[in-house]
């Protein structure tokens, strides 16, 4: 936990030099913009701690897999966006002296990254070992105008100094991966160019051979005028450069302009990249930094008008909220259907960059709500784009007939995570990939869907639980033995509340689609039945089977269900009783006591409470929150949003004030001590979703939105704006409730309970009301 | 499962070269002597595939743990008993032609392996490329007479070759291990010299520094008399090498001895460590090839005396039974605390050469009974000298108070697994470790290691299982969450009925053990108490709660114990309705859909059948194995012996006979498909084991030696020798049962139910008797 970020509502700022924080500093301030995306890295040479990344999405690496014991069914490699080539070096030498901030005294530092444009601000003044002063500004944005282009404006005035400045601005490509499991480097160098002002280096990845070629050109102007300098071009191994000498001296400034073109062979021909880039680069030469600016800021203002939350009389709050909000629309545009949201996006190099079902469960219920609709539904393409390597995954384990066991980290459909307990028995990922097509249909109304792309995933998936589960002599029930469920603070449990719950529900959505799908698509159903072989009767027969006989275990006592068998076997202490140095457990115990604990590291047998809110009355979700929220240790990133909305709808509005307040400032403040590893990126999903379904109490049922917002007390208001099937609505709480539509579309709302209709154009006022019940 | 191997009483015979059964033939004519041994590797060059192995007891290196995802509590390092310098290395060329199987036509190739002396002798005829002929006939040992000291006799005849014989006869220290993480080198040069005839190389293990000294001297004969020949020495980089040259003409026979004396920082200074091994040389090669040969054979007639099997009517299974007790004897010599015995002994990399469970649970019993007792006790008190590092384990877990778990994998008494499935849950070794102690008071009567060794051993266990516990408010009863058995086919259960009856009968042992040194011994059990802050009264009374109220999950209907709590969840399918082409299972099945199957890998619930045999009668042991033993898939090597001994308990000697065969020739047959990475070495104890408990129906009760001998149909005698307290006991079947006391000290035997004395130097003949009932 760190408090070093200033409070601003539309900024994040950071005031001073602390070279230890400067990992942390490094990811919160990153930028992005769904194709490429950077740590907040010095462009001067830093010789300080540092992690430089620059990742460019679908560019990754199957690095072989590194396990002490290999088990039959484990996968090769755990695949990893790569750490690409830096283009934003500019080396600056006064004299022969370096500028780096490690060696310099640093005064007046301030970093600031502007949320609502995306620009990264650095400004420091440094003073050299021999004295030399110099004042820095810097601008820099990846444009989300032209996913291609970025842009750096790199303002120096001496203030002492009179002499040689010499400047190296470069392309690095000899980048290696922090976490590469045995030390290998990744990239091989194709190409490069240069001329006098202009550089373009191409590099393919080993084994995945994709192609990426960087071009950059810096421009220098003194004092407001262009200048004539010595120049040459520079080359080495993986390295391309243009140099520039020139003669400043005391109030001088020199403005250094820095542009870049980037793409890959995703979507260009390897043998046209380099001819690509370079025409690209030029259009973005022509324009200009502030006319490239200009466009990218714009675009962002659109992103804003139907995605911000203002809260008004909590600075920390909605700079908290800003951020989660910010960096989801940085991370992933949704305008290409292979790629995906990593955990840590692109600011930093943990879990790989790659897909859990965190997108599914987490993710895209913010972009169904605040982007336009092929954005979610590309998130649900990706795993339809999968499902032949879902297939192949189950075959793997041994299971057979089309059963699909979707991976539980992934980047092309293949596993590609190393822990039995993890990929092999983490199943419920499956259900959560069966339930966002329900959560997409059911928010979207979208129901098109389902017959070309949903049917056929939630077949694979149904296949997957049938086999999946046994029949118990014992129990005269079926089971399912050896699962993980979401607290991983358990492994090769049998039984999950949860797991068996996504089974049953799996199933019987299918049934009710295959019902829909027959009746409104009979020609695609045939087809679809042929394509897969299905036996509509005998496997049906066998899901229903399924789904009137699964076990649940259940505490009759405490009229609860289990998370799994024999949970009461375990000491329930509260986790309030434990030792505060002892916390988080998972730093501090062991594996074994972890496992043989009764803690729980994130919502499990509640995650099906929260999906599931129409199944079960207000009465059963108290006694189960009552039960399992005390004993859960909220160790995962995922785990207080859903926890925040589930003390709101059982009328616990401090308990999900606290909740919420636990996920949305988690990097800012460094909650966890791990945010220079990289952002949060899938629990910001959770932090948007914890707001809009916590303090706006928002739900979607039988077609209809529903709102039940409530104000917390340390809150004057807030708003938060939505898309929900062609209406724009701005939802307002203050003293009164306020229900805007900025479109032209009716719509029918309910409200407290009461339905509301509210044509387009047009608002509403109600009088506040408690959600306490 | 392969049979090139020819059967012979006394010997291991191979006929004809293989190159793909190579590193099968360096793993089973592997020799050793207890401090040193090495795969069957060949003097001259060999180009094709082979693993070339030698390996110093004691010696090791602390191999960077590699594995995917840290958990807390795991260990750094795995432990290796490292590959070290290669000595036997002779270069041979005619001319510019190299000597080298893989190049060479190969005729009349014989490898043997003289059980009786440990010789191995290899023989061919080999046709160079050129049409250079030569033959050759090698004879190497290791002695047990001087650990220190090992020769080859290498005779080659030229054919039809005449002209230059070059010879370099190394030591390569440049060795690295096949299994190495990291693939690092974990050797250093530290010294080395050569003369014309010598040559010493002196290495250091990184890390752990160890320090080895080897030392050669080559000699050579031509036709019988010594001759004078062009000698140089050579040094290289972590080599050393003594070459020469002569001339040859067809019919001339060149003998070369090479002698080789090494120690290691064991057992000398390392700074006297080259001065040591060079006087060790000078003597060896005073007493010269064969009085060395005779004293090392003198010493395994002496070995063979009481550890020998003799199976009439059945050379398979009578090479089969010496082979076994042969490899046990070429690893463990007893006469240093310090070591103890790999999974693979000296013969190969597989498992580090690192301490399991395997010791106690398997290889004590035959060291018990066929080695002078200080060979077993030595076994033990590797344990006691461990207790503290034990206890440092369980407080790594979380556990204090002087609560002892013994580690997995060990080589200093330091945890080296890294499967937390195993190292943290597969914690009934603990268990075994205390029933070593009761195993051996029992079988040797030598009580006096309790006081002193055993009390605090079983205390630090009984502790540690006290806090394992937990009071289960559902069940009313105690509860060992968590735990992997010894079937580790299943990960992560919960009241594993063998792990809890170990635990028990632990605590139960150790409050008898308590009741005696307090009676017998009470000063030093005041000393003891203080020393280990023992609260008697509170910690015994814990105990005995726990051993009264501890849960067994019991299947009421079957009348049986259950492996592990919801065990018949499981779809029970015997194992023989299995898939022929799936077996074994774990290299064909996932291990998600091993860990959710019934299949068990090897005793589990049987294995406290065979250790408590008087606390639970026939019927019940009939009804477990009835139920267990069809759904075992016996794929550990340590599971057909138990079997094999239980199954003759209930009176099933096909059945008996058939378990037994499958451990006897594991890997004379090459069963498994993996001898190539060395022998099963302490599955050989389990070999013997159930031979004697299987044939010869032994058993220790009340002090007295139980016998209960079957022949089988298919042999016509057997016979076995062992130590019993003193007495030196021949026990010989055929139509008769004919016990023969070679010693002076008189017995009580129990045979066949009768109690009988036999006087020292006595024998006595009963009429043979079945056991079945």
């Amino acid at each position: 936990m760190k408090s070093y970020i200033k409070h601003s509502e539309w900024q994040v700022v950071e005031e001073g030099f602390v070279p230890d924080y400067n990992r942390i500093s490094e990811s919160l301030f990153s930028i992005g913009n769904g194709h490429t995306g950077q740590r907040a890295n010095f462009e001067e040479t830093y010789s300080g701690d540092s992690l430089r990344g620059n990742y460019l999405a679908g560019v990754y690496y199957p690095d072989k897999t590194r396990v002490g014991w290999w088990k039959n069914g484990y996968p090769e490699y755990f695949a990893k966006i790569l750490n690409a080539a830096n283009w934003i070096g500019l080396r600056i030498r006064l004299d022969e002296e370096e500028l780096d901030l490690a060696k310099a005294k640093v005064d007046d530092f301030t970093r600031i990254l502007d949320m609502r444009t995306a620009l990264l601000t650095r400004r420091f003044k440094a003073t050299l070992p021999s004295g030399k002063k110099v004042e820095v500004v810097v601008e820099r944005f990846l444009s989300i105008a032209d996913k291609e282009i970025g842009a750096i404006r790199y303002r120096l005035k001496s203030i002492n100094f009179a002499g040689k400045l010499g400047l190296c601005s470069y392309i690095d490509g000899d980048i290696v991966n922090e976490d590469s499991n045995y030390d290998e480097k990744f990239w091989i160098e194709t190409d490069k160019d240069t001329t006098p002002e202009q550089a373009f280096l191409c590099m393919e990845t080993k084994k995945t051979s994709f192609f990426v070629c960087h071009g950059t050109e810096t421009r220098l102007h003194l004092n407001g005028a262009k200048v004539d300098v010595a120049r040459h071009p520079y080359n080495d191994e993986k390295f391309v450069a243009n140099t520039f000498e020139l003669s400043l001296v005391a109030g001088d400034e020199l403005c250094i302009e820095k542009y870049m073109a980037v793409n890959t062979s995703l979507y260009q021909p390897k043998d046209a990249l380099m001819g690509h880039v370079k025409a690209k680069l030029a259009q973005a030469i022509e324009e200009g930094f502030d006319q490239l600016y200009e466009a990218h800021s714009q675009k962002w203002k659109t992103r804003w008008e139907t995605a911000d939350i203002m809260i008004k009389g909590d600075v920390a709050a909605q700079q908290g909220i800003r951020f989660n909000i910010f960096q989801l629309m940085q991370t992933y545009s949704g305008d290409d259907e292979r790629l995906n949201i990593g955990p840590k996006g692109f600011t930093g190099e943990k879990y790989g960059g790659v897909t859990y079902w965190d997108t599914e469960a987490y993710c895209l219920p913010f972009f169904m709500a605040t982007a336009p609709q092929v954005v979610a539904k590309n998130l649900l393409l990706y795993r339809h784009k999968h499902l032949q390597k879902a297939i192949e995954n189950g075959e793997k384990l041994g299971f057979n007939g089309g059963a699909a066991l979707y991976p539980m980290v992934t980047i092309n459909g293949e596993e590609c995570h190393n822990e039995w307990e993890i990929t092999f028995e983490e199943i419920h990922r499956n259900g959560a990939i069966a339930y966002a097509i329900y959560n997409y249909i059911n928010y979207t109304g979208d129901i098109d869907y389902l017959a070309p792309y949903g049917f056929e995933v939630l077949l694979g998936i149904s296949r997957f639980w049938a086999q999946r589960v046994n029949w118990s002599e014992g129990k005269n029930a079926y089971v399912m033995l050896g699962v993980t469920g979401p607290n991983e603070y358990e492994n090769n449990v049998n039984n999950n509340f949860h797991t068996n719950r996504m089974a049953v529900w799996t199933m019987r959505y299918t049934l009710d689609v295959i019902d829909f799908v027959k009746k409104e698509h009979p020609y695609l159903y045939s087809e679809l039945t042929r394509k897969w072989a299905f036996n509509e009767q005998a496997e049906t027969d066998q899901w229903r089977d399924i789904i009137e006989n699964m076990h649940f275990p259940y505490d009759a006592k405490r009229g609860i269900f289990l998370q799994q068998d024999g949970f009461l076997d375990k000491e329930i202490i509260p986790a309030d009783e434990l030792d505060p140095a002892e916390r988080p457990i998972h730093q501090n115990w062991s594996w074994d006591r972890i496992l043989r604990s009764c803690y729980i590291k994130q919502a499990d047998t509640l995650q099906s409470f929260y999906w599931f809110r129409h199944e079960f009355d207000k009465e059963s979700l108290r006694r189960h929150f009552d039960f399992y929220e005390p004993i859960t240790v909220h160790e995962s990133s995922l785990s207080s949003c859903i926890h925040a909305i589930l003390a709101a709808r059982i009328g616990r509005e401090e308990k999900a004030y606290e909740m919420y307040l636990r996920t949305a400032r988690l990097d800012l403040d460094d909650y966890n001590n791990d945010t220079k590893d990289g952002l949060h990126i899938t629990s910001m999903g959770g932090t948007w979703l914890a707001f809009v379904e916590t303090f706006g109490g928002m739900d979607v049922k039988d077609g209809r939105l529903v709102l039940n917002p409530f104000l917390p007390q340390s809150w004057e208001a807030f708003s938060f704006r939505i898309n929900f099937r062609g209406a724009h609505l701005e939802i307002r709480m203050s003293e009164d409730l306020k229900v805007i539509n900025h479109s032209d579309q009716s719509i029918e709302l309910m409200v407290w309970d009461g339905v509301i209709t509210l044509e387009g154009n047009s608002n509403i006022a109600l009088a506040r009301k408690s959600i306490m019940s």
